[in-house]
């Protein structure tokens, strides 16, 4: 095992500083040089843990991110028994989220997507996978009758989600999550 | 009046490259560099237009792109009469945006709101005066009744909005602009 950049757990302190910095500025935002410098991590050993460099790791820091998101929204789905409770109650999570945040973080998903380009295609199906996987929690808790109504119930739910986060990011509020909870419950109701 | 630096025509060039690499990728998209390259203005006329440098251009852009927006926004609640009607006329007009772009492009205040930074922070006053004037068009077409309520349902809308620019530019697929349109149309049917 190589030993000369490695530093015990500077691998899970990349990972961690690269979904923080996602969440704040996109792909832009999360350059090699700023997950050293944020995470205090060697240089090397950003290229010894992950040899595709900024692409794989956020590639890796994205599917990690998405599997906490998906407990997040399972959590608070969870939370309550009634649909349009349920969504209240999600809705009112990520309103506390982005308060606890300052407002200064968003959804890294979001983030990402609003930087998509050839140069970066290959994350794309990174991104389509943690929506899909959220959308499919949602609909999992919040069922609707029909299948499809149901799906697309999920669909306008992770809409709402990923636009009140560029709503909160600008008005420096957490209403536009209230808003869209109080609205979006009485379709369920 | 310098001479030198100037080109007929390339502060408005400038102004547009400036809109169209904000809409592809935010903020870091749209380097001085990149603005140059794209406009094929001259590198010296940027600071002849722009003292202020990239933040004056940045939020010129914005100021430009936000009344465009307003615009079309207006034209295509107007072009239906009841307010289920105009609320599917409006997100089958964005529908059609994304799809026009092949989903590379998105909203400009979206994009550059989840890039947002103390460093940035001059830029936040526009992108929520943008938002506002969007929601105020929306208010002015879409009447609920009272005052709140109209206000409330037009920020679900642009909610609504700039999370279906994020889903599309992930899912290569305008449905979510559509699928909105629907379930927020059965909100004032």
């Amino acid at each position: 095992m190589p030993t000369a950049p490695h530093v015990p757990g500077s691998r899970d302190r990349m990972l961690e500083t690269t979904i923080d910095l996602l969440r704040g500025w996109g792909l832009a935002g999360a350059g090699i040089n700023d997950i050293v410098r944020e995470s205090g991590a060697p240089k090397g050993s950003v290229y010894h843990h992950f040899p595709g460099g900024k692409l794989q790791l956020a590639s890796e820091a994205l599917v990690l991110y998405a599997g906490r998101v998906r407990v997040f929204i399972g959590e608070a789905l969870a939370s309550r028994s009634a649909p349009a409770d349920k969504i209240q109650a999600l809705f009112e999570a990520f309103a506390r989220r982005v308060e606890a945040a300052d407002y200064r973080r968003s959804c890294a998903v979001g983030a990402v997507s609003l930087d998509l380009g050839e140069d970066i295609e290959s994350l794309r199906g990174v991104l389509a996978d943690a929506l899909q996987a959220w959308m499919q929690e949602i609909a999992a808790q919040v069922d609707l009758g029909s299948a499809e109504r149901t799906r697309a119930f999920a669909g306008l739910v992770m809409t709402a989600i990923e636009g009140a986060y560029v709503r909160c990011r600008v008005e420096r509020s957490s209403e536009p999550f209230r808003e869209a909870g109080r609205w979006l419950a009485t379709l369920v109701a």
